[in-house]
């Protein structure tokens, strides 16, 4: 394991193609159980998945034996997907390791820690560094943020990495739905007293293991923060979140290039025309209305929502609530989406039906306000 | 979860056959699969082992997200081996229980935790409880083999099991190698004080999760013990076990009956003939012959040892160091064995060599004490 | 300190005795002191506190510096205790030791932990030796009296004394105010659940150590168990206590040798001149009036009640809730009180005007069934 | 309590002297005591310490009952002493508090911690607080003074304060004995490895608690790490300060002006008179040798060393090592002392040699280094 850790890129990627190469599966074992397999007969299934293994399995599972073994390894996943990119054999390689952490990283595995200003000092700096939304200035933003009486911040751990967060989220509590992120970060803000507080706002959420891509917590971890807030303070009815938009201004320029063939308001259609992302800002309607219908209508080739944290929202049971504009006056913000964030809304009684509903038929839930957008 | 753990043993059994039934690998995806399958790309390979998976698999891991999860899927498994016996289905449905866990008790993911009086007696009466070998008479009998200057009890722990042990191990600190449990087990022994101990002797190893079963800890354990004492007490120069030999009866009685076809001296073959297991007790020669051979030369068909004692300490690269009549005076050691108990030597120069030696050629390494019997 | 703690009895009664003789406080320093008082002068009064202190107090202060300081020096008390009995000037030693241990066991200083199964074998066991009232049987029965839903177990620890408890007690949870002692020790009994109970019964209360006698922790231990229970389980409206009554026979014994001149009902006094208490046993009625006579009018010359157990209640501020006849089987409860057993009632609203009365009028507060036997 | 630490310093000044004129010993009681005294009859004399003990005392013990009731009396002293200053009354109620800490925070109830980069950050910023011998600068200093591998901060803590640390004292590990601060604080000095280290150096011990004045715990905190360091880092051998000379050219500066009788060598008598120390630094070779003299020569009218720092480390039983010029460059280094720094050896074998010498006779022992500055 010393020895993968320490080679530079080219020995690293040297290595990572031979392992690809020689630890497929068994070829004599597998075409022996594909002659063999017989639909009528499920043992013959499993001899044939069995088979079919790739022996990286075994390998992954023996380097992990070593002291340190699973930190080693999401270390070099992360190395791995540096490299591959879109190298088909790597790419293949890095499944094969996801494959494994998906099993490894399962929640029941997890343990959610509530971050708090007597947390240790080595916890601490590593959410300075992995913070990912919103930066995190110094020590004295960092104690704001976890011990202010109006802040929370969770995590999730898995022991084998004992003191090295997977994914976090920081929570602003308030007696509001807010609609703009300075509300929530301006240090001169108006803190609400915990025990006041109507609504906790989900405002950063940050993954930290660039090697445990692909592998998802973000779902689990809203929703036993949403139940242990409840119980704590159960005077909290709403959660919600302030969202970014990171691809609104990106498929705007897209679609004045290669507008899609898609049926659209004929407001929504000439505005995209008239508009110019890299030259004008557009007025506040203009953004709020091409913000709903990106946000509803604009979809991948598997009819997901386009936009990435849509996607994770919608697919975890939010719905899409407010739109707001200039509610962000960050460079990143005014760049990606001219200052819009909008509120996905967790409601505890719809999460599993809107969940439910977005997998099976691929539908946005979304608030009066944003009705109101979309005509 | 909670449904599942709450039936009794028909409605679970129904249930087991149901999952069995109809979580099976995707049958329409597997033959595409198959048909897909090209030797020479190894993607349609990785599409197969993806495609052959048995839909069980991610019902397992879906199960163990919720609170306590892989504790209830282990009490489960233990209940399915039991229902399970030599039901073909069943088994087959066990197999998938035993290929998940395989990965999710990986060694990596194990903590190795002294047991000491000041340990929690939650986890003590569970020692007790999960005792196999030598029967803990009491708490008294229990302090004694957790507090005494010379004796140490290390057990393996899995987090989402928190204060269940895996398995354990009973260690004896000692001047000398002992040749008989009695020496050890007596509380009237003269203690022998750890700093001035030359010996370690493992008298007492046991699983603890029925759950688990065929997946294993013991190999792991007993290494880091060795590791772990030997930066403790580095006096200790020998780590050696005193181990039942429990099959040994077993296999005179069926020799009489079906003599085993393998070239035999002539004293082994003479004293089988003439030596009713049931109605006499051999001389210690004879018995330590009898056994020297079973150890060394009796195999199961796949070339392995038949004791499992043997099986499990050579195929951790220990070596048959010694055999001695008389050694245990408890009933099962005289019914099992006439009472020969036999010294597993560990060796931390040899252990990787005879590890591979043993997987590879079944060479079991033993002793010159052993060797003299053998002629 | 080692050599103190290693000395035999003779050893450290001279030394002990030397001690005393020497570190008395600076004779000259002293007078010097009393000639200088000026009763006019504070600085003075304080010159002369300082002066008057017995060098035995810095003795003892160096000596805690030693690692383990304060264990030893509480075990030595625990010694000088036992060798001083009526001796003037080791008694005297003594109160250089008690002054100093009541200012270093302060309240402030000690935690209150709730003994579980969970907690360490180590602790556990202290508290089978340190049962003073109703005698662990075993670590079933111990694992009941901590682990039972209708159980729970308080101690106070100081940190000096880590995992040593000073005192604890021993609360069964109920539906209603116990009468015997055995509806609360049986294993038969009906368990209550935790959540259903209206009231908890302090049924055992032991000091830990023989070393720290006189200086007082149990009024603090319940009033805290009162408030942590209360707060935990708020339904609990109910906290009293099954008490002994242990010197109860041996009063009535002595009225008959020696009467006491106070002014006594008729009935007790022909009670007391008719019952031979070595002979035969009173009606149940004979000995609740002698009880309740006893417990409210038996005093001693400082006018404080002559029963210890009364004492320490009615000292914390609880009051005499109701006297029971056959509620201790036990041989010391029969030999003590015929059996009849107590119940003080802790009344929060009432504790603390209680514990006034007491303090400056030696008022006994009782309930309406005392009341009735009184007349 | 709450009502004492809400009060602003008017009404706490009031309440304050409010305490010490009634909580004064019982006059009457004191006056009995007086006239009973024998000074034959030891009994006498104790009743005459318990007569004169100012009725503080138990009000202390009182309040310190309260939850966090420790904490809150430091808090108060550390006012009392800000408010007491030069007032004879206040002064000696500050004495009443003074006496009643010494006793609890008696060594034998502290906790030696050593605190690094995984302590909580609540700790480690009450560090950068604290600290104040040579300032923290940030968080990045912090980390790099408790986990760099030639660093160590090891602080005393009392149960009843939690995480509040009482004393703390960094460690500097190294090659040699260093001449200058800049060697040690520099982020660009090479990092000696803790395991290749001969050298320990106290560089700068800060008390934190205010409240907690002239009671005395670097004495115990130095010789504590002394013991640890040894026995983790058996190499190291040489344990000694880089402190300041904090008062020396205080000292010079008055010479000229009250020269003292003391008969002192001609060339420092030249020196003193012909230097104007507030118009130009000394030569080197002066400003070591009046040093020396001040370090080893002057004394207050006690007969201590004039000098708070060397009083405290030659009272614990170091020697005078070494005096370096230009040792210092900060502002403070060169207004109090113009840079001159000085080595203090705490040797293990003259530890108790020296303390011993040093409180009966007052003498001073120093190195060949320091004997050749003298002649």
């Amino acid at each position: 394991m010393d020895a993968l850790e320490g080679m530079d890129e080219t020995a690293l990627s040297d290595t990572f193609r031979t392992i690809a190469a020689e630890f497929g599966p068994d070829q004599a074992g597998l075409e022996t159980a594909i002659h063999a397999f017989d639909a009528a007969d499920p043992a013959s299934a499993r001899a044939l998945h069995r088979a079919s293994e790739p022996r990286t399995q075994e390998l992954l599972r023996r380097l992990n034996q070593a002291p340190g073994g699973t930190r080693s390894l999401v270390r070099l996943r992360a190395r791995l997907l540096k490299i591959a990119k879109s190298d088909p054999v790597l790419r293949a390689l890095d499944g094969d390791f996801h494959h494994l952490f998906s099993s490894w990283f399962n929640r029941g595995f997890l343990d959610l820690r509530r971050i708090e200003w007597s947390t240790s000092a080595e916890v601490l700096e590593r959410i300075i560094d992995y913070e990912a939304v919103h930066a995190i200035q110094d020590w004295h933003d960092l104690k704001s943020r976890v011990s202010s009486d109006d802040r929370r911040l969770y995590a999730f751990f898995h022991p084998a990495l004992q003191d090295d967060p997977l994914i976090f989220v920081e929570v602003a509590l308030s007696g509001e739905i807010p609609t703009s992120i300075d509300s929530i970060l301006s240090p001169d803000r108006v803190v609400t007293r915990s025990k006041d507080a109507t609504t906790a706002v989900f405002y950063s959420i940050s993954n930290c293991q660039p090697g445990l891509k692909g592998v998802s917590f973000g779902n689990f971890l809203i929703k036993q923060v949403v139940e242990d807030l409840s119980r704590e303070l159960p005077d909290i009815a709403t959660f919600v979140t302030l969202s970014p938009v990171p691809r609104l201004r990106a498929w705007v320029r897209h679609q004045r290039i290669n507008p899609s063939d898609e049926e659209m308001p004929r407001q929504v259609a000439e505005t995209l025309q008239k508009l110019d992302p890299d030259q004008a800002k557009p007025t506040d309607d203009d953004a709020l209305m091409l913000a709903a219908h990106y946000l509803v209508h604009a979809k991948t080739q598997k009819g997901q929502p386009l936009d990435p944290v849509a996607r994770f929202h919608l697919g975890n049971g939010a719905r899409l609530q407010a739109i707001h504009a200039n509610a962000d006056q960050s460079l990143r913000g005014q760049e990606n989406a001219w200052g819009v964030m909008v509120n996905y809304l967790y409601d505890r009684r719809d999460i599993a039906r809107n969940q439910e509903d977005f997998a099976t038929t691929g539908e946005v839930k979304f608030g009066p306000s944003v009705r109101r957008l979309l005509r």
